[in-house]
């Protein structure tokens, strides 16, 4: 439903803090899920006076990538609001990208003499070490056939491409072969048009002249291209609901979804006590802010039971500090859930506390899985959010007389 | 949402188990349901282990034919896929159905002296007399204007009629009038084309050419037609969802849904212990098995509470021996809700088990309507149990970066 024809002004303050790939699935022999275990007494009060449900994020058993998953709590159809990996990366490093530019993220990688892939992260090297890799890159590789090529820095073995010119096309298939013994794949396209067969051509001798860059490097010797996209051009939060929206998340991939969606990128850290201290400094400025709490699915990625528990204490030791800020309306949710059973996303639909003085109350006194399968949001999915944000933000008027 | 993209490869084996018409409602002084009655100890041990939920079967309210109810839980939208009751009967019956022609199913009738129908079943006549009275058309009514005509015998009273030649029309209204005291109704077109003008001629023509034959006959010297349908062409399970289908399912009807969306139909007695011995020898050749347990379906037709709820129990006895296949996930639910209070399908939500080592359990003690109605699936439509269905298995890859 469209709400623009709804929408009316409000100083509410609106906090949706999202602790990364919260969900879980029964773990270990006693069969509790991770927020079943942590102790989380902040959100616990908060239950007691909140409506809280289960959110599906993408469409049932499908498991979201970070940039769908973010997008749903977003108030935008991940189904709808599709991004290739490139567009995310780029505008997550804050790289200038504009409209028409082609971006990909890189890995560097390492080959052995036959240009056989033999470690696809290139041992993971340090990011200061990557940092150096692509400053050789940014000097030795920057225009093919009238195209600029930029490089960029991400994090660890991670890097972005960045090409700049008229006519380019994103229609273009991985580099990277997703396994080893065998070398990177050469750049093809995916739909046969005049600009994505040229872009292909361009994209391969720029990745062709890098690893000649690279050759003497002992271990990002290589490196595999993913996600050629073009910026998408999406009507900002402030168009679509009204509200300004900021955004403090440390990891540049989720400050970069937050941007594709028109929200500003405030300091962050990827430590909770200065993320939230970079909000509150910035709380008069903005009536939406997204807080992003990453650790918690690192852990569940590794399969970590007792580090996604404590994490998840640590994200609940923050909320106090939030609410001395006073916000009209807090949201604690997650992207998808990331069961440490599973040691990666899934599709299991996301605890959601929704706290407000108009929340109808469910009057539970913990915060999980089960107490949140019997709330007052039902379970429903994650795009139905936004809508739920707003109301209780006082921005939405009456539908019909 | 299309799931193409996203399937990939598993070993994993999935079996949808159906008690037709399981749901129910409260009956009788006690105000139980069927299933609340029913003693279901391996359900109930499934259940501690299992997500569970309520699937509603075509949309609120509605009350779906046995095709729709399981054309949702196959996947297919049972709005959006259509069939006649002819184009089912004819698959069901392992007849040669063929793109472009044109199946209706037959009912033998009684009709008195002055053609009324005095019993719109023809007594129930055993399909041993049916058979014979099928041969008899078989014999003499072969061809009209060109077009083949042939005939099947189903079950009981029941028969196929099948029109093949080139440009003929489905846009046929039934001859059953659904009342007795009056003749069969003509054949008449529904829409007014050239093909479904010629076509109602033609089947006008067979019907009365029938009769003129079948006027010696006791009981069944009539015969109504239903449900003209051309056999649809639709994407196959293999298609949209990449898994290899098989059913077992005893009764016509099931089987005939189950083919027109590609299964392949096992040997299947409507015999539980059997059926189940049928999918054993065959469980290493498909990854997604349809079991049919159809007798509960019969006593809520019949509104016999103490007969439904023994049925259930001799389903649920049969779990045991499926677990012993070691199915990767395991789904028990309906096509539809048969209350014994109203002898009949109904649109209730029907309860719905899910069991998977990935399921987020809800720890209920007991497989019923109310315990499903607190579960982990929520109350859904019947086409999300695929995709959910896949996920378990591991079929779904992570929706975008």
């Amino acid at each position: 439903m469209d709400l623009k024809p709804l929408l009316r002004e409000s100083d509410a303050k609106i906090v949706l803090y999202v602790w990364d790939g919260l969900g879980g699935i029964p773990f270990g022999p006693e069969g509790k899920t991770e927020l079943e275990a942590a102790r989380t007494p902040n959100a616990d009060r908060l239950m007691a006076e909140a409506s809280s449900g289960l959110l599906e994020p993408v469409y049932p058993g499908v498991t979201p990538g970070s940039g769908p998953g973010h997008l749903g709590l977003f108030g935008y159809d991940p189904v709808e609001y599709q991004i290739g990996r490139g567009a995310l990366e780029a505008v997550g490093v804050g790289f200038d990208y504009r409209q028409g530019d082609v971006a990909a993220r890189l890995n560097f990688c390492t080959l052995d003499g036959k240009g056989n892939i033999i470690d696809r992260r290139a041992g993971r090297i340090p990011s200061e070490e990557s940092k150096l890799v692509v400053a050789r890159l940014q000097e030795a590789v920057r225009k093919v056939e009238g195209v600029e090529v930029h490089w960029a820095p991400v994090k660890e073995h991670r890097a972005l491409l960045v090409l700049r010119g008229k006519d380019l096309g994103d229609g273009l298939a991985d580099t990277d072969p997703q396994k080893e013994g065998v070398p990177p794949l050469d750049v093809v396209v995916t739909a046969d048009t005049r600009e994505n067969s040229r872009t292909a051509k361009i994209a391969q001798e720029a990745l062709k002249q890098a690893m000649k860059v690279l050759a003497s490097e002992k271990k990002a010797n290589g490196v595999l291209a993913r996600g050629f996209a073009k910026r998408p051009n999406w009507p900002t939060m402030e168009e679509r609901f009204g509200v300004t929206p900021a955004v403090i998340a440390g990891t540049p991939m989720y400050r970069g979804v937050a941007r594709l969606v028109g929200m500003e990128a405030l300091d962050a850290t990827n430590e909770i006590a200065k993320d939230v201290a970079s909000m509150a400094a910035n709380w008069d400025k903005y009536h939406y802010f997204f807080l992003h709490y990453k650790h918690t699915d690192k852990a569940g990625e590794d399969g970590n039971f007792d580090a996604k528990v404590h994490y998840i204490e640590e994200a609940d030791a923050a909320i106090s500090e939030i609410m001395k800020l006073a916000p009209d309306v807090l949201i604690i949710t997650a992207d998808h859930s990331t069961p440490c059973a599973m040691k990666g996303h899934s599709w299991h639909p996301v605890p959601a506390l929704l706290w407000a003085k108009t929340a109808r109350r469910d009057g539970a006194k913990k915060f999980c899985e089960k107490s949140c399968l019997q709330g007052n949001l039902g379970l429903r999915p994650s795009t139905h959010l936004m809508p739920l944000a707003l109301a209780h933000a006082g921005r939405l008027a009456k539908f019909g007389a």
